[in-house]
């Protein structure tokens, strides 16, 4: 019987195929996501996996649904497993802010899902390393969630020659569109809440200049009064506006500057996004974004269906993408059982205060494995080597135990009780 | 907008409300399942929370279906939302098994779905600590799982006052059954592989003694050949089989003998299980079971449509019982934020080296808060307390920085490069 396509299996290494994926790499990447999360004071939150379809419908349009893992369920019910987490958060945060001092400076370690038809073998599930800060709008928490950003990677051993943030402003192109419009208010309101649809529209081709060609850039752009040479002018000067400049200096007094550089090209597809955004990029454009985020200062009001208004921002980190670029550097460690303790039991007499022996250091905290069953002692010592135990230990009588340093081969009789003392 | 009737959103503490779920709680439980697996050598895998609804049926068969989260995806594939680890695991290693020498010891946190119409307002999705030993038919196995069961639960700080183990067996009713049966062969096979009706039908009486009337399980039980009294007569001796014998020696050298009885009245209802069978229960039996496992050894080869064959044995933890229990014992801690320290910006022209600071500190592995906009010198020193940070550090110049330990109230002024030595 086969899994499901687009969905993985998570073994433990050594990996019985390289086309497998190892539970003890997500678990290496999930650790040090919350470590760097912990490092900044997010919290942890999560949400359910299933949410009702109107929940990403409400953000994104009727449109995301192509997209959803959706069906109605067994109370006939339009429901689907989340494709994101923001709402999710937008949601959580509305029904309970007001227990929370702002900014909510929180993260979750979601798996999200879609379900695209015509994109066969393209994964459907993945995990995302979720974080936000939720009713501060001075640029200080984009700089504080940027350098976020950084040292996730950085926690990885990814330097500033491995990666970079492109940061972007839905403002500086919101400021170049309005300036260039002779009726700005004129155009006709979209369907998506305070979007107005030029500037959607607008928003869209820039979104999609890199994978465009020019001249069809060019014949959009026209189309709505524009020239693809004004826009690649501005894109070009790269000069910051106030606020992006606001961020560089917070970053720069971090150390942090030479992390970060203005690229207007980068404006995120969403259309939910209201102000800064940003993507994190590896330096040699060999891969996919490794994370992307920004402001949108009004999906909690729309969420909460006006009740609650609070500005927010926030990024995500797929596990895929950052997988692929650790493994290309080379910045996986190897991962093992991590056995502390190998106990041999040659002398089946001498089970039962193996037994006490095997309990009392698990006890203490060590991680002990033994032969379950009776084993020859050359096969029970290469298994002790396969583990990569640190130590050996044997029980020699009620009242002693063999301790080999599997490393240095120094060998030590002590007395049972006093066994753990030597494990350090 | 309402989440969906039976999942969870998880806050981090201090809660909103007394109903909702914590996910600082969540997480301490989750820590404490990986460390005590760690300790017996157990590694983490995971899989899809969506399989083919077959992987279901074909362990449980069609009356699963009630129970299930199942739908019909895009793509027309009956899927479901896992109801439990055990099929995806014994997919898994069936896939793969010549890769992990045998016994194969596995641990999963997975989150489990069922969708029962008739329970409204019970919970649609919980976690469960899932811990498997693969590929070993000797006794040790059990006794080895059932110390992994005991220890987790001392983990959280249970004692042998507040848990019990009840230890039964298949095999016992299996020898009950047959030499009360005058042709235990000659009975119809039912649809459930490797499980005569005659047996199954009586397994389900004795699964559901303490639930029912005795008149009724006496009609039931004469209906088969039994009498209720000869039944009564046989859990009441709690003579433990030699099988049982040989576990309770087992656990008795390890020194946790006395967590565990005798029980036949454990027998659990899932049609596979093939020998021992056990359930955590606390001692006063104020909730539901804490935990609950068993012998499958008849499953890999199910799953893997004969191609595999390998004994098999495991148990499930929930986290909503166990939640219950802590709760009630009072062993859950108080979780806040975790501050190391708090930096004070009282003067605006020094927030640059804030900064400065701030990144410093966390590049050296402290969990940091500071105000991110300008704040009242008060205000700061009042959030500091409210984090419980346990330092506050106030840069004075671009050389000096004020420390003071927020218990002790002992103030330092040290060298910017020293800061950090001073917070440990």
């Amino acid at each position: 019987m086969e899994r499901l396509p687009g969905f993985r299996d998570f073994y433990p290494e050594p990996l019985p195929h390289a086309d497998t994926w190892s539970a003890d790499a997500r678990q290496f990447i999930f650790d040090k996501w919350r470590e760097t999360a912990k490092r900044y004071n997010f919290r942890e939150y999560d949400g359910p996996p299933l949410e009702p379809l109107e929940l990403f419908t409400t953000k994104s349009g009727e449109e995301i649904v192509g997209q959803l893992y959706n069906f109605t369920d067994k109370g006939e019910r339009a429901v689907s497993l989340r494709p994101e987490m923001t709402p999710t958060l937008a949601r959580m945060v509305a029904a309970h802010e007001r227990n929370y001092k702002k900014p909510i400076k929180w993260f979750a370690l979601p798996q999200l899902f879609r379900y695209e038809r015509q994109q066969k073998g393209r994964l459907r599930e993945h995990f995302q390393f979720n974080t936000d800060i939720i009713g501060e709008s001075d640029p200080a928490a984009d700089a504080e969630l940027i350098a976020l950003l950084i040292d996730t990677l950085r926690a990885f051993g990814l330097t500033e020659q491995d990666f970079v943030i492109r940061l972007s402003s839905r403002n500086a192109w919101q400021d170049f569109y309005d300036s260039r419009t002779p009726n700005p208010d004129g155009v006709a309101e979209s369907e998506v809440e305070g979007e107005a649809e030029g500037d959607y529209q607008f928003f869209q081709i820039i979104d999609k200049l890199e994978r465009t060609s020019p001249e069809e850039s060019e014949k959009k752009l026209s189309a709505l009064g524009f020239s693809l040479a004004d826009v690649n002018q501005f894109i070009e000067s790269g000069q910051p506006t106030a606020e992006l400049e606001n961020i560089l200096q917070n970053l720069t007094a971090r150390g942090l500057g030479s992390f970060v550089k203005i690229d207007y090209r980068v404006i995120r597809g969403l259309a939910y996004y209201t102000g800064v955004v940003f993507e994190a990029f590896d330096a040699k454009g060999e891969f996919r974004a490794i994370a992307g985020g920004g402001r949108y200062d009004n999906l909690v009001k729309l969420i909460s269906g006006g009740k609650v208004n609070l500005p927010a921002l926030g990024f995500g980190m797929g596990d895929v993408v950052l997988l692929e670029i650790l493994k290309a550097r080379g910045l996986l460690p190897k991962f093992d059982a991590n056995v502390d303790v190998f106990v041999l039991i040659e002398d089946e007499t001498l089970r039962a205060p193996s037994l006490k022996l095997i309990q009392e250091l698990r006890a203490a905290g060590f991680a002990v494995e033994y032969p379950l069953t009776p084993a020859k002692p050359d096969k029970q010592f290469k298994r002790a080597q396969e583990l990569k135990a640190a130590f050996t230990a044997k029980v020699e009588s009620e009242s002693y135990v063999r301790i080999r340093n599997l490393k240095s081969r120094d060998e030590i009789v002590a007395g049972f009780a006093d066994a753990a003392n030597h494990l350090r």
